[in-house]
C-alpha cells in the first residue's frame, strides 16, 4: 500500500505577470496589479509530495534528507531571494503564474525522483492562493 | 496536464443543527450542544479548487478575479454575517451541517465553472473539523 | 524574575452587535452587517496569560490543569456553543464586542487567580481581528 | 455523491528511529540525529478522514462524537505523552517513522469505521514533514 | 482600563536591501542574498494595534471600519503589489528593512489615530522574521 | 525609539517532568501524564526578541544572521533532537517545564546580546501552551 511523504519548503521571490506578445494595456487589463513593471513579491510555500511503498528496512518512503537535497539544489537555491522573471531562466519566456511555477518545479524534480514513485507539487503564492499539480 | 487552482474564502455565520421531524429530545441527543435553540456560530473557511488545463496565453487555469467574483456573489455575500438557518433559503429545510453546507456551495458554484473543469469544495467549520466534496 | 504562562482556549458562539438605546437605523449605520438581527457567529480563540514567579518545587508559574479548570468552568463551558446575547447573562445589557467580551472574561477570571499574579486576556474574534486586555 | 469528513487530533510523544538489525554506526548514518539513543519528541498532528454518503436524517457522514471516541480510545489515549518505542506495543519491533505510524493508525482504526466508507490518515510529525495514507 | 484593538493586514511587495553609500562588495557582505540587484519579495503581514478606553456607547475602542480605511489608504493601497525601493517614495533614500518599514508605517498612521490612543505596529516579513514598534 | 526584532526557531525534544526530591506518587499527582518515566516530546517553537535602536547604516536593530548563529550555537544545536533531561546538562537538576526552559534559554543568550538591548524569550511547548520571559 503506497504512502505519501510530504515536505514543506520556502522561497521568497519577486515576479511580475506579463505576456510579451500583448500590449501594455491588455497586460494591465488581464493581470491588474500583478503586472506592475517594477515587480512585487511573495513568500512562496512549496509542498513536495512523493508517493511510494515503504522500504521495510528504513520505514521510509524516501529519505527526507535526500528529498531536501534535491529540492534545495534544483529549486530553492535557484529561486530564493531571486527575481523569477530576470534571474531564473525557466521564466525568461514563460509567465511566472503560480500554475506555471508549479509545473516548472515538477519538471525540474521529476527526473530525480524514482520512476515508480508519484510526484505532486503544491505551491502557495499567498496563504489564500495556491495550486496543485501531479503526474 | 491539469493543474488545480485553489482560493481560500471566509464567512462568519450563526447556525444550529436540528431535524424538524424529530422530537426536541432526540435532536438534543444526536446534535448535543450544536442543537442550542438560540444558535451558535463559526468562522467558516472555504477553499474552492478548480482543476483544468493552463491557458497558454495567460498562464492561468482560470482568472482568480473571476473566481473571486463568482464565489463572492453566490456564497460569501449571501452567507457572511448571516444566520444560515434563518437567512439563507437553501437551509430553510436542510440541516446546515458542514457536509450539507459544502454540498450546497458546490451546487451553487457548479453552473458558473466551465464544464470541462473539475470543482472541489473544502469547508472548515473549525480548525479541527472540516469536510471535502468534489464532482 | 516573573515568567508569563499562556494557554489558548476556544469557544464557538453566536452574537450580534446592537445598542438598545439607539434606533434600528443608527445601529445599522454603526455596526453594519454585525447588527444582523438573526445573529452571526465566530470561532473565538482566547489566550489567558498569568504572570508570576516560578515555584521552585514544581517549575510552574501555575499548574496548567488548574488554569484549564478555572477557564473551563467560568468561561468556555458558559460561552461555547451559546448565543452571547441571549444565553450569557453578562451580555444581556452589554454589547458583545470583542473589547467587551475580553473585559468580561478578565473580570470573571480575576478573583480566581492569585492576587500577586498579573492576568492578561487576548481574544481573537477572527484570525484578523483581536483585542488585548490586562490589569 | 460521497463527502469526506475530517477531524484533527493531537498527541505529544517521544521516539527514536532505529533498525535493530543494523549496527549503531549504520543506524547513525541513515537516521542521523533521529537516532539519538535517549529519544527526542514531537507534537504530532493527526487528521482522520472518513468518506461516505451523507445520512439524510442527520446531515452527517458520520457523527463526529463517534469518530472522536474511536480515535481517542484507540490512538490518542494510547500514544499521547508516551514513548512510542517503549510504551506502544505496535512499535516494539517496528521503526516509528511517520510513515509507519500512519499505517499503524490506519490499521487500528479501519475495523471500527464502516466498510462502505473510505479511511485516510494524514500525520504531521512537524509543520514541515507529514505523510498521507489511505485505503 | 485601556483595551488594545488589533487588526491584521497584508501586502505583497518586492524589495532589496542596499546602502547607497557603500560599495557593491560591502553591501553584498552585509545584506547577503537580500542585496540581489533584481529584487526579491515577501508576503508582508502587518498588525496594527490601537490602545484606548472603550466607548461605552459602541463597546468599541475604535470602529474597525475606520481603522481599515486609514490603513488601506495610507499603507496597503500604496505598498501592495509594489516595489518598495522604486514605487514607494518613503524608501527612495531609506533601506527597506523590516525595522524601517515598521517605523515608516507607524509615522504614516500616527497623525490619523487620536492622540490619547497608543499605536503599535507589528510587521512580519516572513513567518519567522518580524519586528514590533510602538510609541 | 527602540524597535524589537523577532526571530522564530524550532527544536524537537523529549522530556519528562519530575521533582527528584518527591516520591513517585507525588510526582504523578502533580505532573500527571507529563511524568511518564519513559519521556514524551514536543516540537518546541522559540521566539527570540531583541529590542534596541536601529543602526542608521544598516537599518537593522541587529543582523539577523548574527542572531541565528548565536541561537543556533547555544540553543537549537544543543536542544534539537535531544532528551532535555538526559542530554542537556542545564536540566540535569532542573525540571524542564516550559517556564524553566525559557529562563535557561534567556540565561544562555543574555551574555551574547549587547547590554544596551533588551532580550525576550517566548517558548511554545504546544500550539496551546506557551511562556514568555524577559529582562
Amino acid at each position: 500500500m503506497p504512502v505519501t511523504l510530504c515536505r514543506k519548503f520556502y522561497f521568497n521571490a519577486a515576479h511580475r505577470l506579463n505576456n510579451d506578445h500583448w500590449t501594455a494595456q491588455k497586460n494591465h487589463e488581464v493581470f491588474g496589479k500583478c503586472n506592475n513593471p517594477n515587480f512585487h513579491g511573495h513568500n512562496y510555500e512549496l509542498i513536495v509530495k512523493v508517493t511510494g511503498e515503504i522500504d521495510p528496512e528504513t520505514g521510509y518512503v524516501m529519505n527526507m534528507e535526500d528529498l531536501k537535497s534535491i529540492v534545495g539544489l534544483l529549486v530553492t537555491d535557484r529561486f530564493d531571494h531571486k527575481n523569477l522573471n530576470l534571474d531564473v531562466p525557466e521564466f525568461s519566456h514563460l509567465n511566472p503564474t503560480a500554475e506555471n511555477i508549479a509545473v516548472v518545479i515538477h519538471r525540474l524534480l521529476r527526473p530525480h525522483i524514482l520512476k515508480d514513485k508519484k510526484l505532486q507539487v503544491v505551491l502557495y503564492e499567498t496563504e489564500r492562493n495556491f495550486v496543485e499539480y501531479n503526474d
